[in-house]
């Protein structure tokens, strides 16, 4: 039974009608953490945290865990052809698209009990705040748990882009291939196509997330507002020298590749702290050829990554790191050649939702900060057919993808609480 | 038959008698250089060079060849207990301790045809020179081809230091264990103290080898004068950061495991290269950990090496380094230790046959230069016994351990030729 009837404070709440901003309206905090409690069983780590990566069994258990959470908070789930569970619950005008939010469930091995989960079960929670306070939204709502995140954003891509039959036969990280897995968990991978969905096909996507980095928590504030998700450039970087004898060769006939990596390496680090902005730079992996201690290697190859909202600040950040390894080159007798592994372009959140947030979250009294998300999310998929925003609560000491993460239950709710009401304004 | 009675030049020479200094006798050049061509088809590469790892079937049939040569030169081979093969030729004063000379004839996986070999061969045409031309030495003579220089000196080890039981059953790069390598090339490790000689116990020992670096060859020197072969000390170097998320964390608040290696790689060269003299340090290795992308390296494990004629200056570099590396610490947050993998001590060339090669080689109108070993030699164990000495010739363009090694005939005869008066002289 829909209780909306019974509820005096929502009789105006008619079809078309603005449902009246109530500060008041808060989600059920301690049931939230207990859900959070209790997906955290699933995949749970000795050491804490969990392994629930993407089509194992651990992950299939989770999602059968969530369509339960799902229909007791009146959502009706389904599963699309790529995996993704969706649980829908109609408006009072459903020609109108639907307004969805979301996150994910899986995780990367060994990894913590926020990333994901809380915009999971936040998603959820508001929904089922929406339901057992009588509200039914003009816009049809969507909850959806998009599949294997961490593998890639998979679920996001079967949706807005669509996934290719090359990535299908892709081996993923529980040694199912994305094709296998994404039938393991009841989607129909002979159908990839049929999730796509056109610009104008969702009101809004709205995605609760923890941080995932230390600035929340360093700043002690409350509540970031997502400018939009960092483009990632990669590149394998390679290093040609000339592997010697490293007792017999003298210094000044060396053409060394490590120690040209070693100068690529602290100047990539300077190139990018040079300049104002949250812009980063990585060098992650490495290999040195042949390897030994008493070899000069001949040989090393390396990984760049460059992260910024603004794609021309990393082409120009990448510009300057290709004439300095120049200079390097020269002075070590070694070659540098580049290849782009990877290239995710920026995605810009919606910055009428973004106001929306900071207002909502200002009227509770917590304190907000603009700023990037360094780390990909399934929203920078949904940006590509609607406004799409995100909420960021603190990650403790910016942990994240690791046993150690953690959020404090205060900010998760806070988090949740500004989900629902950020959602209730975009509905008027 | 000895044909010394027959060479009316060496009527002189009789037992106990000053051979005469004969600048004319030289040793059979295309005999030497047709025993280098023999010999490199044991365990060519399709590519060139030889493959001859120690312990192999190709190693086991190089010394069958080796020795057919010794039986040609009038010297008597037999196998020690650890493999070694001596070929053995009486003096005119068998009370005295012989003078020996020698190198290897196993070569590292896809090795050259020089390393080793030129010494092994070189040394066998001086026997075989001294032999045809009817001189008998005053000393005992004994032309020894030392077993798996290349998997660590065992074989002079076993002359000089010995070789314990836990070495026996290291596994080498043939597959089989030290033990088991022994035994398949004649040698009995049950006996493995037995090849043990005390210091006295010879006379003098001589080699002949390749430089292995590029100095004789881009300085245009004839004849490289040892003056000791380099100590070398090797640690294994850990630099402790905290993996963490390469896009949600910001470059200030990172500790970043390579580019505190990065800075250190670059610290070691600079701190080597600015001293003057001809030590060497290198950064051969490198892991991090976890080695993504994505991910901010928490932990690094590279491998340092020093190398010099003086032990102390090594300590003082070391010393010099691990200074810096705490700056590095500071400013990067992050940890380093070292832990010693290998250390072996300087060994020092005795000097009076240095001035022996310098004037020998002067006296054939070849050019020299005082330099030390970078690389390791069966010489530097036999320094433990006696006094040892080596003669290095040019190697082009200073490559080693490679098909692409290669040395001129005519500097292979030089040093050969070389190596033939020193012997002489030293016996007087």
């Amino acid at each position: 039974m829909n209780r909306r009837e019974f509820n005096t404070t929502l009789l105006s709440a008619a079809a078309g009608a603005i449902i009246p901003f109530n500060p008041a309206l808060r989600i059920n905090g301690a049931r939230l953490n207990a859900h959070l409690a209790e997906i955290a069983q699933f995949g749970r780590n000795p050491q804490g945290g969990v392994s629930r990566v993407a089509y194992t069994e651990f992950d299939r258990q989770a999602r059968e865990y969530t369509m339960r959470l799902m229909r007791e908070a009146k959502l009706e789930p389904r599963i699309d052809a790529a995996g993704n569970i969706i649980g829908h619950r109609a408006g009072r005008d459903n020609s109108l698209p639907p307004l969805t939010m979301g996150s994910h469930i899986d995780s990367v091995p060994e990894g913590g009990n926020y990333d994901g989960q809380v915009g999971s079960m936040g998603a959820i929670e508001v929904a089922q705040t929406l339901s057992e306070n009588g509200i039914t939204l003009r816009h049809p709502l969507e909850v959806i748990i998009f599949e294997n995140e961490e593998g890639g954003t998979y679920g996001s891509h079967a949706m807005t882009e669509g996934i290719t039959e090359k990535q299908l036969n892709l081996v993923s990280q529980s040694g199912k291939t994305i094709r296998e897995g994404i039938r393991f968990i009841g989607g129909d991978p002979d159908k990839i196509s049929s999730p796509l969905r056109k610009p104008g096909d969702i009101a809004a996507y709205l995605e609760l997330h923890i941080e995932q980095g230390g600035i929340l928590d360093s700043e002690k504030i409350d509540i970031g507002v997502v400018e939009g998700i960092v483009g990632i450039n990669q590149w394998e970087v390679t290093i040609d020298g000339f592997a010697n004898h490293a007792g017999t060769t003298p210094m000044n006939q060396r053409r060394d590749a490590m120690l040209a990596a070693a100068r690529f390496i602290d100047m990539v680090n300077r190139v990018v702290t040079s300049l104002p902005g949250r812009q980063v730079g990585t060098v992650g992996k490495l290999q040195a050829q042949p390897g030994a201690y008493n070899v000069i290697p001949g040989k090393v190859t390396l990984g760049l990554e460059l992260r910024d909202l603004d794609a021309k600040k990393i082409d120009s950040m990448f510009e300057k790191i290709q004439a300095e390894a120049g200079a390097i080159s020269k002075a070590t007798g070694t070659a540098f050649s580049y290849k782009p592994t990877n290239t995710i372009v920026p995605a810009l959140c919606d910055s009428r939702i973004q106001k929306i947030i900071e207002s909502t979250a200002k009227g509770k009294g917590l304190s907000t900060k603009y700023m990037p998300s360094g780390a990909g999310h399934d929203a920078q998929e949904m940006a590509r057919i609607g406004p799409a925003a995100m909420i960021f609560i603190p990650s403790r000491d910016g942990i994240s993808h690791s046993p150690r993460e953690f959020s404090k239950p205060e900010d998760i709710n806070n988090g949740a609480n500004v989900l629902l009401q950020t959602l209730i304004q975009l509905d008027n």
